[in-house]
């Protein structure tokens, strides 16, 4: 079929063949498929859709387009967690050490922060020394040495999603349910995993805002895991505040290790406790998510996450006395104090808004080559549900650069919503979607 | 606006102002803007429609992408005909010179078959030496000399269209309302008209096979037309089966002069009449249609019109002795009968069908770059509404290459339709979308 007609298939809300996607995905891998057909195609999907089967087909495709990892040589389930995104969404530095003391492999391949959302790499690059660029080797022996490994998405992986992805990012053509789920799923089957958590974040800060679509794509990276022989469980989380109460690399670094030790905040806990029962139930290790959540604080509480967290750190050029010595990691010159201007309850901390202040002090990026500062951040002291005083502190702005500070603080205020009237906190986890 | 932003207002059923319409369209005619993103915009389009203004934007923004003729030293209003496209559709060379014969000036300008559909340009150049290739002094000079002209769009005219169709031609982007809108309607004002008839076919050989869709893009151009301060009027005319009898450059020729001689078939005669009244009627030469009707009649039957058909052939550089020896034209060696299978009425002559079996002899061309063979095509004996016997003659294949002939034959059997009861033919015009 020649590529007009393929797009006019689709155009037209036809079903495309599994022939037929993968055709388009090789060839536009190739180059032979110019990306003004791309688009179109793109576009196309956005709006009709794919069904089951096609956005199988199409990660599959996707997949095989890039290397394929193979941690058969070793015995244990290999069990990965995904979160599609949010602010002070720091579980994987938490989950990944808890997960492999109660002893499933986790091979850990994230990506770097862009716009409001954090990224686990640009958190461990935090830390002096750690380097998440290994070769497989390398990967491999991290991995059977400590039970988790965490690697930085290359061009090896997927590289159809690559070129789609820079594509969909300049052709409003990213917001499209199959398109993600492709995009996704083709990178973490390349991670050689066994099952998969995923974290999909619904609320201000996340990029399915709406509980529908969130829904709707957790269903979708959920079945797609399924079509390829994967056990995949989802859940769905709030991001209508920050998770925990720091936002920004070391801040979170700092945070982590602290959960790490025991002393997490109550939502972060909470949350890296459902996480690791599930990643735990799906490797295979828990009968239910009862013990799951039980082997997860054992885990805290005998100081064995924490120590494989060492453990990983070091491995991977990281100094790992950083963990008990926090003034080893960057640092911000300037502290900024957010006060309530009423007494009464915190509503509302409003995630996208805080992630957007934390980018603007220069912990995160606008465009993707920008560069971050490691050091700088917020530490939230009350969260919704809070009571606070008139004049008592609910933020602390920690910053390098004075100029940026104004900027930051002004949205930050904006983005803190207090009422007379308490409200509960969302609940860590809104909804579970189950593979097999 | 950066062009993602445009694309996702588009794409989310927004309208776009008309600094946005315009900016798209310089940025894309001047490079500035990549395809891959007019690719997205032109498939959300598809998705999303324009209204009415923003279709007359698109339009206005097309059409200054190029030059626009300026006939104002000529006094007597120009009014142009253009028609969607079919088979056997000839009447330009018919209503060009009867109208021109009647008072308008007529500057037409036309393009080349493509498909199953036959181009003006490819017929007029069956007629040896003819040429569309003008300057514009020259064309000047003959719509002053013969009341009207026969050019060649060319790459000065609305230059964004040309880039634009290029476009939507690779990705399935073609079938759209407006997109359709401000490509006929751009490099029509562009000619410097005070006036336009248009002839949306429907039926099987017409671009707009269906009735609603044929309405939907009458009105659509009438619309943009009257946004321009132009007078337009749109006829919606059956293509169901082939337009008068001849098939083919020559061929329809043959049949241009007979019937500009009073010796047209009556399909043929009866839309042309049709066509000019309404030319007369917007150039403000008669004030009803049924004197529009008698003018068109009196120019042929006075031989006005075809003396003014012989003129322009002349004043273009072509032989006018073919008006009275059709042997000067270019000839086919070898004629094919198809025969009725049955006794009974003919019922259906479907039109597409009828086009591709030309195209196949040779008549037309399935890619732009292809050449044609002027000599070949369909002469038709019976036509839908006529009585016939088995084994009597419907049609008659022209050809030049053999074994071009066994596969065009096999199409035209199974296009052929015959019933024990008569059917009417349809009527010339379906309806009328008349703008003020």
């Amino acid at each position: 079929m020649d590529t007009p007609e393929l797009i006019r298939k689709k155009r037209d809300g036809l079903v495309l063949t599994k022939a037929e996607v993968f055709d388009f995905i090789e060839r536009y891998t190739r180059g032979e498929i110019p990306d003004y057909q791309a688009s179109a195609l793109l576009m196309a999907i956005y709006f009709r859709g794919m069904d089951r089967r096609e956005t199988a087909d199409l990660t599959e495709a996707m997949l095989r387009s890039g290397r394929v990892l193979d941690f058969s040589a070793l015995p244990a389930a290999k069990i990965d967690k995904h979160s599609t995104g949010g602010v002070g969404d720091k579980t994987s530095l938490i989950i990944a050490p808890a997960a492999a003391a109660a002893g499933v492999l986790v091979p850990m391949i994230s990506g770097r922060g862009l716009g409001h959302t954090g990224g686990t790499l640009d958190k461990l690059e935090a830390i002096p020394g750690f380097s998440p660029r290994l070769s497989f080797q390398e990967f491999h022996r991290v991995l059977e040495a400590c039970g988790l490994a965490f690697g930085a998405a290359t061009e090896e992986f997927a590289p159809a999603d690559r070129k789609l992805y820079a594509l969909r990012d300049v052709t409003a053509t990213v917001e499209s349910i199959p398109l993600i789920t492709g995009s996704i799923m083709s990178k973490k089957l390349a991670e050689g995993i066994d099952g998969l958590v995923l974290d999909v974040k619904t609320g201000s800060g996340a990029f399915m805002q709406e509980f529908e679509n969130a829904r709707a794509l957790a269903t979708s990276l959920v079945n797609t895991g399924t079509a390829h022989g994967k056990r995949v469980h989802a859940l769905i989380t709030d991001m209508s505040q920050p998770l925990g109460n720091a936002v920004g690399n070391a801040l979170e670094v700092i945070e982590s290790v602290e959960t790490l030790k025991g002393r997490g905040p109550s939502d972060l806990v909470e949350l890296c406790r459902e996480l690791t029962a599930h990643m735990l139930v799906l490797g295979n290790i828990v009968d239910s998510l009862d013990e799951g959540r039980a082997r997860y604080d054992s885990a805290i509480a005998s100081g064995q996450a924490l120590e494989r967290f060492a453990r990983v750190v070091a491995e991977q050029g990281g100094n790992p006395r950083v963990l008990e010595d926090y003034s080893l990691l960057p640092q911000a010159q300037y502290e900024d104090s957010v006060v309530a201007p009423a007494d009464g309850y915190i509503v509302g901390l409003e995630a996208r808004a805080m992630g957007v202040a934390s980018m603007i002090l220069g912990a995160g990026r606008e465009r993707s080559d920008a560069t971050i500062d490691p050091g700088v951040g917020l530490v939230f002291e009350k969260k919704m549900g809070d009571a606070v005083r008139a004049g008592e502190r609910v933020c602390i702005l920690y910053s390098n650069d004075r100029s940026r500070v104004p900027g930051a603080l002004d949205m930050i205020r904006k983005a803190i919503a207090i009422s007379p009237h308490r409200v509960s906190p969302p609940p860590a986890v809104l909804e579970r979607i189950l593979g097999y």
